[in-house]
């Protein structure tokens, strides 16, 4: 039950898929030499097996527990946390300016994918404060900049978003908090819900992004302001305050994640919480957007860590248990049943969809630094627009198949999957969140047509699949019965999610409400192809690496033998969503309200 | 957050997709009139909706408790069994010669989908009951069966089944429990796992089914026999006796069905429990498989309830939430989720699979009571066949559906769906136990591939075909836009699914190992084709009452609308697992085990 990072899948990935090469010879990731990146990779699957992995089930079992006003965090968490920022861990990524190492965001997800995978419930905290940091950088004045980012940037502070109220989930026009003007800040008042890490133990403050509506502002999104409400107020010094007008009133009991601290969080009980606007009022909405893409990519890259771990356990499983004789034998000895069929089939579909799935989040991590650091701007603009593309993909399709790996996962246990202290019961609980917070995935497939798609009439999609031709070309030559298999599935691919997005291009000009009717199985369709690409890309990469006897030959052939079986076991029911997101719309709608 | 049970679409589909009126014209079902059957049907719902379903999320909070040797079960069992003992209902489908009423199986299975839609942990009592009922009936003694089965089919004492051990699963063939002859009976030592309501206060006695080997018994799963092991032993005058020496040492913790009290039982701690030979020596897996096949039906039913359930509180609750103005609207207004068009695909898509599971069910057990009844032996031999075949089908597609159908309704809550205390993570979390138990869903495929189809090289399933072929003549002439979209979706189904069992058939003659890599994916093909064959037989139906003005017209218009939905949307990927089914033997073996 515990993880041991994949350095091998990681760094081939990372090298041959993202191509890590390129990013690191960017300007601006000088320092981010081979040797380093390596260094980096060996430190972190250490810290993520030996300091974080282990806490995950006892998390689970204790939980986060809310007493006298105070969250006191799971066993072990304070501490682990404390050694996470003391190794410097947190400011991977991050401006130097304000303490950071100024890593590609490409390492930064890799090494999220570990923490992720050690504990979703631990590595919550990381995601929430990288997005408030985000937000001060991007649009802080340059005294909130110099007061919150470098202790943020640390970890020392960590970081929370507070959006959410009761009756405004995802629809955030219907937002109540009140922020009313009083001399150099405002005065907070409101509840918000579903707050992750809104109150715990782990750091010596705690830093709250909150939406809040100013009295006089327009109705709708455009009346919201974003606002920085520190637990304790910051001195002119630097040294921590007065306890800020706000606390967190309840934790919630969920399904999963039990060791991260959900909280109701309530501002203004005394008069007002204090809190400085951030850039201009009536902006909020805009400025959380800037930090979407990196936000909703790391909810990825989590449907990936707990896919992983889950393989792991379950490959260990199937490796440990005897049952039965083989199929197929004469020997009437039971044996492993990692030899029964069904079994091997469904090992081979949790390794091939996490090999594809991480291929996709690295893909899409090398953009986002690409397209920063790119000198040639349009070439940066085009790949911003490829990474605006995938981001919803990425997002909704691999916490979709993060669930599903999960529950093989658990399936291949038996009896044993569904009693707790298995631990695989756990995986399958923790990962149900990931369709939902950071925009359900419903959302990310409205995004994906009703903006990326209709925003371009499909043109970076065409971008996209232009490139799966090109590598289909350059796979032509290769004889190899595997690669010749896959070039075959990447051509139907490349094909069918060719006709679904022409098809979907116009629909969604024509009839939104009917095109939305088929989003999701575009968006399933299109990750399921465009995951097979990037594995198609990889095992070219391998077969040429094979041919020169270069590397771990058992592992070079595994990752063609696992391309193979995407393309023949995955992909065909995946493509075969092309009728179903055309057709949707002719009975989704047919019925009355009240006939469900 | 309760359940009322869907009596349109049941009597539906008892009568228009299952026969209901073949059924209850075989000869010993003439008192199941038509009126009877409607008032028994009326009568479980209130009772489903009034006495079983409130006892729902409170049992799951507090769940079963191991006090002192004593299980208390969760608030409101005892007393809700008790109200359902005096009723009558337990007793339903029985013999009369015991007491039974002599019902249908195809009414009591129909019961059981609403009782167990109003709690699986409260339902399985039932379920574990009708098994041991089953065992002594078809191979108890005469003695045995006057002692046990009239206060068993009344329901005043529940049965178990006792086959799992720590190290004997899903394989019998190492089960170690001894079982020595001591005089009249035989003294039972070892511990059983996983046994359901193994220890409880809802009765006064248990009647423990449990599977033992002999001293000198041959290895294998030859060497097993099955015997009764009451809790408290029987006196000639059949009041009981003395406590017989078993108890229950721990209850699992469990991912769901936490009020169903799920024992670690130790048998003979003093010197031996008290058992009964049921039959003869060295054939008691022989017994259980009599009543394998009612088992499993039942455990697909469960999977039809839960999704029945999770649907019902789905759309429930996307008719109240409002969130987000209409897409494709001018009016900024918000307006409830089920206005938004992945919302109502999503309830579409639950809609269509229910009615397809249900149609199946119902279809299965109306073949089980053809089989048993009808007078000519080898039409009832043939129908035989044709449910031994479906069984695997009902079981394993019809519980993956369910935990399907449960995740896509907690998505639908978004956020709520996340907190315990919305109700829809339980419905996944109770529902995440059904592929497991009864045998593994890959069990259920490997039985389907391995014995069905290899029994009669295909010979049941091309039966099945031709019977969906004789459908898709019957709706030629049919001009209906709705029902011609369904007769080519039918005919789609019907081809594929021919070319997946010659091909299978063949497969599993030539190299058993590689057909059963893809036997998955053909009973999920299977199960789609035939579950969308009887929405097809619905519609046409349903179109012909329309014609007739015969009924309730929106009912009957929502009825072929769905079954459109099913063959436009969810069928075209189920279909496209003839390739994988095909292709999964090339490379589910060709990495080594420690690859994984």
């Amino acid at each position: 039950m515990t993880y041991t990072a994949p350095l091998a899948d990681i760094r081939f990935t990372l090298r041959e898929v993202a191509g890590l090469g390129r990013v690191t010879n960017l300007p601006g990731y000088e320092h981010a030499t081979e040797d380093t990146v390596d260094a980096i990779l060996e430190e972190a699957a250490k810290f993520a097996r030996a300091g974080i992995a282990p806490l995950n089930r006892e998390g689970d079992r204790v939980g986060a527990r809310l007493e006298n006003g105070v969250v006191r965090t799971a066993p072990g968490f304070a501490a682990a946390y404390k050694e996470f920022v003391n190794a410097g861990w947190n400011s991977l990524p991050f401006d130097p300016e304000f303490g950071g190492q100024g890593m590609p965001w490409l390492l930064a997800t890799t090494v999220q994918e570990m923490w992720q995978a050690g504990s979703l419930s631990f590595g919550l905290v990381m995601l929430l404060t990288q997005g408030a940091i985000d937000a001060i950088y991007h649009h802080g004045s340059a005294e909130q900049k110099a007061t919150f980012l470098p202790r943020m940037i640390s970890g020392e502070w960590t970081g929370t978003m507070n959006l959410t109220e009761p009756h405004a989930g995802s629809d955030l026009s219907q937002l109540k908090t009140r922020a009313v003007k009083n001399g150099d800040h405002y005065l907070i008042t409101g509840q918000k819900i579903f707050i992750t890490y809104g109150e715990h133990d782990m750091a010596e403050n705690i830093v709250h992004l909150v939406l809040a509506r100013t009295p006089d502002a327009e109705p709708g999104v455009r009346g919201i302001s974003l606002f920085v409400v520190p637990k304790f107020l910051v001195k002119a010094d630097g040294k921590l305050g007065h306890r800020n007008d706000l606390r967190c009133v309840s934790l919630e009991h969920k399904l999963g994640i039990h060791a991260t601290p959900t909280c109701v969080m309530s501002y203004g009980d005394d008069g007002g919480a204090t809190g400085y606007l951030i850039g201009e009022e009536g902006r909020g909405l805009s400025y959380m957007f800037t930090m979407m893409n990196n936000a909703r990519l790391l909810v990825g890259i989590q449907g990936v860590a707990i896919a992983e771990r889950a393989y792991q356990q379950a490959a260990d499983f199937a490796r440990a248990r005897v049952q039965s004789k083989a199929d197929g034998s004469a020997d009437p000895k039971p044996v492993a049943i990692v030899q029964h069929p069904d079994v091997r089939r469904s090992l081979m579909t949790m390794r091939a969809k996490v090999e594809a799935m991480r291929a996709l989040g690295y893909y899409v991590a090398a953009g986002i630094d690409s397209a920063l650091k790119l000198p040639d701007r349009e070439a940066a603009q085009r790949t911003q627009e490829r990474v605006d593309l995938l981001i919803p993909i990425m997002k909704a399709w691999s916490t979709d198949l993060g669930n599903e790996i999960a529950s093989i996962g658990l399936q291949i246990h038996g009896g044993m999957g569904f009693i707790e202290e298995a631990g695989a019961a756990q995986h399958l609980r923790d990962a149900r969140i990931l369709p939902i917070y950071e925009g359900t995935n419903g959302i990310q497939a409205r995004d994906l047509v009703g903006r990326k798609l209709s925003k371009d009439g499909g043109e970076a999609m065409r971008h996209l699949i232009d490139d799966m031709w090109t590598l289909t070309d350059e796979m032509e030559t290769c004889a190899n019965e595997h690669i010749v298999a896959i070039r075959n599935g990447m051509m139907a691919a490349a094909n069918v999610l060719g006709s679904a997005t022409e098809w979907m291009a116009n629909a969604a000009k024509a009839d939104l409400q009917s095109a939305l009717a088929g989003s999701m199985p575009f968006l399933k369709l299109a990750g399921a192809a465009i995951g097979g690409w990037l594995l198609a890309k990889g095992a070219l990469a391998a077969h040429g690496k094979l041919l020169a006897g270069d590397g771990d030959l058992g592992f070079l052939e595994a990752k063609i033998i696992t391309a193979r079986f995407y393309m023949d076991v995955i992909l065909p029911p995946e493509l075969a969503r092309l009728g179903p997101l055309k057709d949707a719309g002719h009975t989704v709608f047919a019925l009355t309200e009240n006939r469900f």
